[in-house]
């Protein structure tokens, strides 16, 4: 029964996603003598807590009612004020988490004050769903990096174009669905240079429903993104380019007067310091990334160890070709077992497609991921 | 009912997997009263009929009973005698078949025997599953061409091998183990000069269990093989050379004085003409052909449109490398929408690769395929 109330809040927590950032996703659910009275989740960083809407649709009925909310409530003071004070105030008498916090510097605090006013707490339901809903939140709030994920598509021979360059498209319409709905629910897409020049995307979200468009990063050590291109013309959403110290100063200039963001980051023989710049970015509260690039901007991220997840679409179709471009660049590792290793491996079918979803083996907050999300 | 003794007798055809070249897999069921009374299946060439076992031991009780097979019973006179006419003298009142003859020229004269001789005739039963269980032999016995499964193995980003050459392993010791399984089930196995000069590999069958090595064949135009190399002297199996009239006959009168089969084929700008090659192997009764060739084997066979089925082993793991070689050379095709297409795809989980098998779209044999197996 605690599974099925859990679920149905892990569902109202989902309504907001790709919404919420920099705060997770929250769902809560108040039962009471076996009946819902009060439903809620966080709609929006500095909007209430999914609790606190909870308990305003229960009101009265929350005095000795369950609530199960999918992270566990807050105790400091933010913008919306601490959640246990609210729930004790309301009379609830137990609390029922699927996770607890994240963050390894408040976890648990929560909880404790619950039990010190008397409420019965219980932990871990559907704790992996949780964890793995807010995969994106616990990377960020753990380690203030933004969670990276790699998107490819590429046909079952690991090309991602023929060798002339063609590559409209590898992939079906289902799979180019999917990637706008990850656009719709990262914080900022990167893409490289090489990218801009060669195709002028605009990178936006382009559903048939109402999409968020994320940030867009251009990686773009020397400031080449000409001026007239669509991620600085169209003003369809926040424009960042990673620049290094070899840009000309007058360049950087006349972009920012173009209205787009500027980044100077450190530099390696490559260009761009990645580390540096995902540092920055997760300082902005840019709490996920979704990476668009090309093979080199692809072997760049791996080798620096930068990505959590990657998203590999693989068409069912052989394009062939010694020379045409295959997903992953740069030079690569001379042992194969020395190949970076993913685990968690997921497959699916994505129309006439297949998605392989995966995780870095060695990713930076893979410990925390697992202990709040209890998966030991 | 129907589909319990079916799959009964068809779990019993699988029993000679891989035994049975150039006849295919049959199993057969008696059922009496609820009961099954005689079971058998055809073990080897030249042996007698699954229904000829199965009414061995039935003995008596075959008489007003019911049999399930997974083929259609032959109504001619083959090395062992029509089972149509066995059935008959045994008293068999009902026949339960899952496909027909695949025979186009044969199909359907055995059901309309039994009918003649007052057999109730029931059609059709797991007909799919039949079909799949032999579909090397169905697209032999109507093509006159072998059954072409290409093998390949690669890492997420399509490579074969490192920038260097190195390639063991990319796949996990349970990809390899099935790999040596499907050598066991082939007629034959092809690869290129290349590989056995890179490689001196023996092409065997390596199991715990007492597996059957596949005849080797060797793409080698000039007639290169080294009389030094395994498969000319190892001795544990069949080893056919196919070369063209620019091979040196004095290479050929030697690889032959070794004990090799040389087969003098035509040729194309690129070599061996594959497709004349495979005729050839067909008329010698060789069923099947596991291709585990290197990228430009694979890139000759995909462009002639000789491959009829995909198993694609994919490692969990990114190699990386713009030079890193991946599963298919050649040219390639120019626009991605003129790539090979598959279908029937399906994936699964080898240890912690993933291994996705399809069929070539516009295969040769497909339609004899598809109305024998009745998916319509």
């Amino acid at each position: 029964m605690d599974e099925k109330y859990m679920g149905q809040a892990l569902a109202l927590a989902q309504y907001a996603k790709g919404r919420t950032s920099p705060n997770p996703m929250v769902g809560a659910v108040i039962v009471r003598d076996g009946r819902v009275v009060g439903e809620g989740w966080h709609r929006k960083a500095g909007t209430p807590h999914a609790e606190i809407n909870a308990l305003q649709q229960a009101g009265d009925l929350a005095y000795d009612a369950s609530i199960y909310v999918t992270l566990e409530p807050c105790s400091h003071h933010g913008r919306t004020g601490p959640c246990v004070e609210a729930l004790i105030a309301a009379g609830i008498k137990k609390v029922i988490i699927a996770m607890t916090d994240p963050n390894p510097l408040v976890a648990g605090q929560g909880i404790s004050r619950l039990r010190e006013a008397g409420i019965e707490v219980v932990e871990g339901v559907l704790a992996k769903e949780a964890a793995k809903l807010n995969e994106t939140f616990i990377k960020w709030i753990s380690t203030k990096k933004p969670f990276v994920l790699l998107k490819s598509a590429m046909s079952l021979d690991g090309k991602i174009a023929s060798y002339t360059g063609h590559s409209k498209w590898i992939t079906g319409a289902e799979s180019r669905i999917y990637v706008h709905q990850l656009r719709d629910t990262y914080d900022a897409i990167l893409v490289g240079i090489g990218t801009v020049l060669a195709d002028n995307p605009t990178l936006t979200t382009r559903l048939t429903y109402q999409g968020k468009n994320p940030i867009r990063v251009v990686v773009d050590s020397m400031a080449r993104t000409p001026i007239h291109s669509n991620v600085v013309t169209d003003g369809l959403a926040r424009t960042m380019i990673a620049v290094t110290d070899k840009a000309p100063q007058e360049k950087i200039d006349t972009l920012r007067a173009c209205g787009v963001e500027v980044i100077e980051c450190e530099k390696t023989t490559a260009g761009v310091n990645l580390s540096h710049l995902f540092n920055i970015l997760g300082e902005q509260q840019i709490t996920s990334i979704l990476i668009e690039g090309g093979a080199a901007i692809n072997a760049s991220v791996l080798e620096d160890n930068l990505v959590d997840k990657i998203n590999w679409f693989i068409a069912p179709k052989i394009v062939g070709g010694a020379d045409a471009p295959g997903p992953v660049g740069g030079k690569g590792i001379a042992d194969v077992n020395d190949a970076k290793g993913f685990e968690d491996i997921h497959m699916e079918s994505i129309g006439k497609d297949i998605l392989i979803s995966a995780y870095l083996r060695n990713r930076e907050g893979r410990d925390v991921y697992r202990t709040c999300g209890r998966i030991r």
